[in-house]
């Protein structure tokens, strides 16, 4: 089989006719990595205007140009899910998987029990960017800066359905509460759990349900991946029905 | 918050009474991993018997014993989900949490685009046996020897249905699909996807469902987790429904 081409994301406006320089990482991957040369077609996309043909041109010295030709694909909306997550050790595998699988917003969550206290978020939107050029996303999902837990059920959209994987085993059955058309988000803790307080202080909250994934005791990015995947499955884009697009 | 009791997967029976010797592994992990001595309590399990408590003890150098007293857990049952899969680079991660999310049978499957070539089914096992030991599962899944792909699809049983990710674009959503109760198993193509041929064969076969788990092109491990996590939250043990146990 030969080589899909290159899919690149870019900040720039893409238009038959636009000129986009390439960053340096794009850059190194194409020239060094990928031995890309002149005249290599590639594939572009910045979130708003679709997927563009582009040809790799090297009008001088280190510039590394793309020229674009022509629309590919239309942009279309996308599922508006959002994983508000406590940091764990495979945090930059849980960016890469909930790009790949459809996530608009990551939101880390400093909660009573998390060990890590510095998430790099320029790593973590590289992971994202870079699923979502393989997995052929318009979007990059959006990762936020850190918030305390606090701040996040403060902040949180009242009509917005928040499902927390409850590993007390208190919760319902996932598909049982995925039912409803609304926007939403997940919710998961870290390795050690949440703190008593903070999920009295959840099930208190008018818009909370909390959703179980089964009797074993699931690693938070394996919980996190497997309500996603559910979501998708009955109430998002892979449901082959109605679903609530991003604006 | 204080660590869980190490919790180790025997091959040995487990009763009151009984005497297990640990692996050289298990018994290097214990003292000089966890630093755990004489009089540690663990927690043991074989797949058959339950889960027990035991108590570590040295009854001669080099020699690490588990003295079972008491059953923690019962034997219960688990769902009969299988999972046959073309070996993908991150097959490790795989069997780690296809264990996790509680898939009874491992299949790598060699197809006409898979890149690898040797499948080590000993690392497997232990991926699958270390995370079965730490999201308290009752048993391990089997890891199976690889197969060519014609051998798989002549020695699937004719009453399990077989549903195929299909990336194509071409198998009904996944959600649509898993409806009946019956027994079951995914199977996931390569990197390079099937070979037209070998979805041309799939195609006619009765006991085989084609489905889809969205627009965007998953990679292989993900789009196999996904569906094993659509599968057990609908028909397996995770929906708070009846479910077909493993015998």
């Amino acid at each position: 089989m030969s080589k899909p081409s290159p899919r690149l994301y870019v900040e720039a406006s893409l238009d038959a006719g636009a000129a986009v320089a390439a960053s340096e990482g794009q850059a190194h991957y194409l020239l060094h990595v990928m031995r890309a040369g002149a005249g290599t077609l590639v594939k572009l996309f910045n979130g708003r205007d679709g997927e563009w043909e582009a040809t790799l041109s090297l009008p001088a010295k280190k510039r590394v140009q793309f020229d674009v030709t022509r629309q590919t694909r239309p942009q279309t909306p996308m599922p508006d899910l959002w994983l508000a997550f406590a940091p764990v050790k495979r945090i930059e595998f849980l960016a890469e998987k909930a790009s790949e699988l459809g996530v608009a917003e990551l939101q880390p969550v400093f909660t009573r029990h998390t060990d890590i206290t510095r998430v790099n978020v320029e790593r973590l939107r590289a992971n994202a960017t870079e699923a979502a050029e393989q997995c052929e996303r318009l979007t990059v999902p959006t990762v936020h800066e850190p918030v305390s837990f606090e701040r996040l059920i403060a902040a949180w959209p009242k009509d917005r359905r928040l499902y927390v994987l409850d590993e007390t085993g208190g919760g319902i059955p996932i598909a049982a509460a995925l039912t409803v058309h609304e926007p939403a988000g997940f919710l998961t803790g870290p390795e050690g759990g949440f703190a008593q307080s903070e999920l009295d202080a959840l099930r208190q909250l008018p818009f909370v349900t909390a959703v179980g994934v089964g009797p074993r005791i699931l690693r938070a990015e394996t919980a996190a991946l497997a309500a996603v995947a559910c979501w998708q499955a009955l109430l998002g884009d892979w449901s082959g029905k109605d679903w609530a697009p991003r604006n």
